[in-house]
Parts: structure tokens; C-alpha cells; sequence
């Protein structure tokens, strides 16, 4: 089962926003306009837009009004990819290569930049006041959370809690707002707001969680990228945090490697050999699931066929594959 | 005579922008309230927040409204500032130790993500709603700007239309938005609205030229960094261009240092003495000064009191020494 066929039903609104931001990034100069095209065009699951959908289908169902924030939330989210890659020094993402590695690291800075100029620009034709007001708290949050990320890079001794504020303003910040937003631009009550953005949080949290758990069970063919990447750039995920716990040899064996200077080579093979004979991700996909579980309660008063789709989601997303 | 003595009658309202703008970049994040605090304090002249006062001086002025665009303003010309740094690796600006040089360029990259993030927050505070859309427009061509400026870089082929798009992209445009929030912001009818937008866009082209003859003429005392550190980059402004129409050997001279890849040392003495004795900065300030001709007779029509203070700063520009 694939994610697609969880939104059958708003996939024709899926396919017009698609439309939509790609003409959003239309630009008047050719080298922004290809680096642009070029990151949309990588794909991803625009999940983001499709929670904004969704969630705006509770309520008074505008798509007009739902593409200029469901627009904007992609191109945030877009340009943190892309300052991610600068940062990373990725080469690959998605199994294509990265706008720092076909263009160059200046020039991805400014693509970054120029999507957050375009979301804005997009997220002005609103007429909910709310938006910008959110957008860039959202926006703030990312930035911290990338901080943290650098400052928490390579450090063995952190703690189940730096990890999880980190997803929280990596991740979980920006599914939240795509729920709230969809919530804002529909109408919605302040109960189901309020209960769409923290579904939208707890939501947020599984799909990290989750995709840190892809990150040592999936194949390079399903990830796009080497098992254990995330290790590898020095980003300590929960299933290493929990298989560290219980496996001395494989924690000293992490610890050489972020401890060294120079990085010599991480044997992936037995780490990843080693972290599955534990209970790492067994218990990384329990927290992955008590998160589904808080996501799918915050919409328990308001259950009925509208949030049916949201909860399926939600679901799949504490048991993905992919 | 000093640029804040032509503002002296704003003085205490430039004062309470300079807080508001501290104020704005208060985070609940030590690294980014240091890093954002570190720009902040290496000053500047603040000219965009005095163009938004100036120009709201000739209609009806409102504190509250004008700090709405003014301290925004100023933020997203800090953050382009610490992104461009990043981007030009540079270790000091105005003599200050540079983000990406204390820090290091991640942190740099997200400190500018993050002051345009406060940048719309505060924005978002303001009642007039095309203050998003002429941000936005700004935050964009900033970009295109910066793109052009790497694509010109060590092109010593490049015409003067090359250097003007550039220059108006990079700094004319944000000088024009501020006197055009300016007057958004202080209710002032189309036809003022129009000239100041029109004034701010030559007096910035005024402002970039004189700026650009500075780095030739100054000490590196008065400039914070060695004369001729923009030509050492590769950037290759009027002066220089026009310079190489004139002076031959010092044309073979340039392009031997910008056709080298390993950029083998220009020897600057022998370049500003040269190009001192070309008719460059004459030709150069002529420029500048049709530009500052250009800015006032917008004003024209408007002549009084109200724009005194604009016409002298115009003036002021096309002569400063610093």
C-alpha cells in the first residue's frame, strides 16, 4: 500500500496543487528557475500539502483559499531541503543529484532563499491574517532546530530528549502548521483547530521517528541513499540512541567514530547487524506508535467520515515501508 | 559632515527603531540571539530604516506602523548581509569579525534563514496588506541579484548594464521598498507614493555607485578592509570598468588575475594607482551624481519641508567620503 492511495479521494486537489506550485516557482531568471525546477521536480511525498487537504476537508472545503497556504508550506519546506544539502555537503538526495553538487554551494543558498521569498509571496494573496504570523514562527522554529541539529552533530552523549526537540522543529512543527493552516483557510472552530494542529504534531513525530527507523532497515534502493546515511553525517537517531543503551561494544564503536576528528570508517554492515539484534527498533517503532495513537485521540470527538482519511494516515504512517 | 547629521531631526525616532530592532531579534535560542545580536551590533548606517522615517515624514506619521516595515527592512538587509558572507567567505566586515569566521558557515546560513523568518513575523504585525507582497518582491530580486553577482564574478567581459542590473537588484531595490513602505504605511496618496518609490530606487543606484568608488578611494581604515577587496573578489564594479576602457595594461592586468584560476596575488597599489589616473571615478561619480539628480526632481512636485531632509540625504550621498 502506498501513501498515494491513503488520499485517493482529494488526489485530483492533489494533482491542481502540484500544478500549482509549480507555477509558483516560475521566476524570471533562468538559473533560479531551473535550480527551483529542479528540487520540485526531485519529488518527495508532499505530504505537506496533502495535510493541509485534508484537514481543510473537516470543515468548509475553499481550494482557493487552500492553495495559498498549501503552496507556501511546500516551498518552506522545499528550501529547508535545499539549505539542508548545502549544509549536509550532500551530493544525492532521493537518488538525484543535489543542487550544491550539479550547480554549487552559493548558488543552492540562494535557490533556498528564493523559495522562502516565493512562499511568501504566496502566502500574502491570503486573506487570513493568521497566516504569516504562523508561517514564520514555523519558520523560526525550523532554524533552531537545524542549529540544534549542529550543535547535538556527532555528540554520542545526547540524550532521548535533544532528539526529540530536535525532530520536533524539524519535522513535526511543519505538519502541525499544514494541519492548523488547513484548518484556518476551512472555517474551522477553535476546537478543531486546536485539535488538527496537535494531530498535525503528534502526526509530525511518527513520520520522523518513522523515517530515522528507514533509515537502518531500508534497502539503498528504497531510501535512495546508503543505509545508515544518517549516522554516517553524524545525526545520532533514536534507533542508535536505544541500540547504544544496550549494546556496549556497538556504543564504543559509534563513539570512535563520532569522537574522531577525521572520521575514519564507520563499518556499517555490523553496526547495522548489531543495532537489529537489539531492541532498538522495536522500541522506536512503539514511540512511533504511542505518537499515532495521541495523533488519532486528538480527533476522537470530532470522528465522522472528514477526519476518517487523517486517521488512516496516520496509521500508515507509524507502519511505512518506504 | 556625518549622514546621521542630516538626520538629526529624526534622531529620536531612529533611536527607538535601533531598540525596536534589538528588541526583534530576541529568541529563545542562545546561539541565534548571540549570532543575530553579533550583526547587529557590528552597526551600519541603518539607512533603510531611516529612508521608511523620512519618507513617512511626508505624510501622516504613525510610529507604531512605521517600526512595523523599518525593523523588517533592516533585518532582511542583515541577513542578506550574513548570507553573503558566507557566500564571499569573508572573515571581517567593518572590521568585525564575520558569523561564518566566529561560528562557521552553517550557523551563518540559518542565522540569515532566521532574520528572515523575524523579518515576516514582524511584518505580519503591520495592517496594511501590501507590505507582504512588496517584501516578498524585494526578497526575491535580492536573490536573482546575488545569483548575477556569482554569475559576473572574475568576468571581466562584463558590460556597464551588467553592473547596473546587478547594483539595482542589490541594493536600489531595497532602498526604493523602503521609501515606498514609507509612504504605504503613512497613508500617502499614489502620485507621492509613486516619486518616493522612484527617489528611494536612484538614491540607492546613487548609493551603490559612491560605495563601489569608496572601495578605491577609502583607507582601509575608513573602510573596515583593505582598498580594492571588491575587485580581489572578483567583483568588478564601475570604477574598475570603466577604468579598464581607459588604461590598457591595467585591463591586462585584471583579466590576468581574473582569468588565473588560482587567483595569483593582483598587486592593488599598482591597480589603484593606475586607475586613479584614468578619468574612472571622475566618470564614476558623474554617475552617481545623474542618479542623485534623478532622485530629487521625483521630489519636485512635492517640494516643502516634508522632503527637505530627503533632497539634502540625496545630495549627501552622491558626495559622502565614507
Amino acid at each position: 500500500m502506498k501513501l498515494a492511495e491513503l488520499y485517493r479521494h482529494v488526489k485530483p486537489e492533489a494533482a491542481k496543487l502540484e500544478k500549482e506550485i509549480e507555477s509558483a516557482i516560475v521566476s524570471n531568471h533562468d538559473v533560479l528557475e531551473r535550480t527551483s525546477s529542479h528540487i520540485l521536480q526531485a519529488g518527495g511525498k508532499r505530504i505537506r500539502p496533502v495535510f493541509v487537504l485534508l484537514s481543510a476537508k473537516c470543515s468548509s472545503y475553499d481550494f482557493d483559499e487552500i492553495k495559498k497556504v498549501a503552496v507556501p508550506l511546500e516551498l518552506i519546506h522545499m528550501a529547508s531541503l535545499v539549505h539542508d544539502d548545502v549544509i549536509d555537503d550532500a551530493d544525492t538526495r532521493r537518488g538525484r543529484e543535489t543542487i550544491k553538487s550539479r550547480w554549487d554551494n552559493r548558488t543552492a543558498m540562494y535557490t533556498g532563499d528564493f523559495l522562502f521569498a516565493k512562499a511568501i509571496q504566496k502566502a500574502a494573496e491570503s486573506q487570513y491574517l493568521d497566516v504569516h504570523p504562523i508561517l514564520s514562527r514555523a519558520m523560526r522554529e525550523m532554524c533552531i532546530g537545524e542549529i540544534e541539529q549542529l550543535r547535538d552533530q556527532y555528540n554520542a552523549d545526547q540524550s532521548l530528549k535533544d532528539y526529540l526537540r530536535r525532530i520536533r522543529r524539524k519535522t513535526a512543527l511543519l505538519i502541525s502548521v499544514s494541519c492548523e493552516l488547513g484548518a484556518v483557510v476551512s472555517g474551522a472552530d477553535e476546537s478543531l483547530r486546536r485539535a488538527l494542529k496537535w494531530y498535525g504534531y503528534y502526526a509530525g513525530m511518527a513520520f520522523q521517528i518513522t523515517d530515522d527507523i528507514l533509515d537502518f532497515t531500508g534497502s539503498e534502493k528504497e531510501l535512495g541513499k546508503p543505509a545508515g546515511s544518517d549516522l554516517i553525517q553524524g545525526n545520532i537517531t533514536l534507533p542508535a540512541l536505544y541500540a547504544m543503551q544496550e549494546d556496549k561494544e556497538l556504543n564504543q564503536m559509534i563513539r570512535r567514530y563520532t569522537n574522531d576528528p577525521e572520521r575514519a570508517e564507520l563499518p556499517m554492515d555490523e553496526v547495522i547487524r548489531r543495532l537489529r539484534n537489539t531492541t532498538a527498533v522495536a522500541r522506536s517503532r512503539e514511540l512511533a506508535d504511542a505518537y499515532v495513537h495521541k495523533a488519532v485521540m486528538m480527533l476522537k470527538p470530532f470522528s465522522g467520515s472528514d477526519t476518517d482519511a487523517l486517521v488512516r494516515i496516520a496509521h500508515f504512517i507509524g507502519g511505512r515501508r518506504f
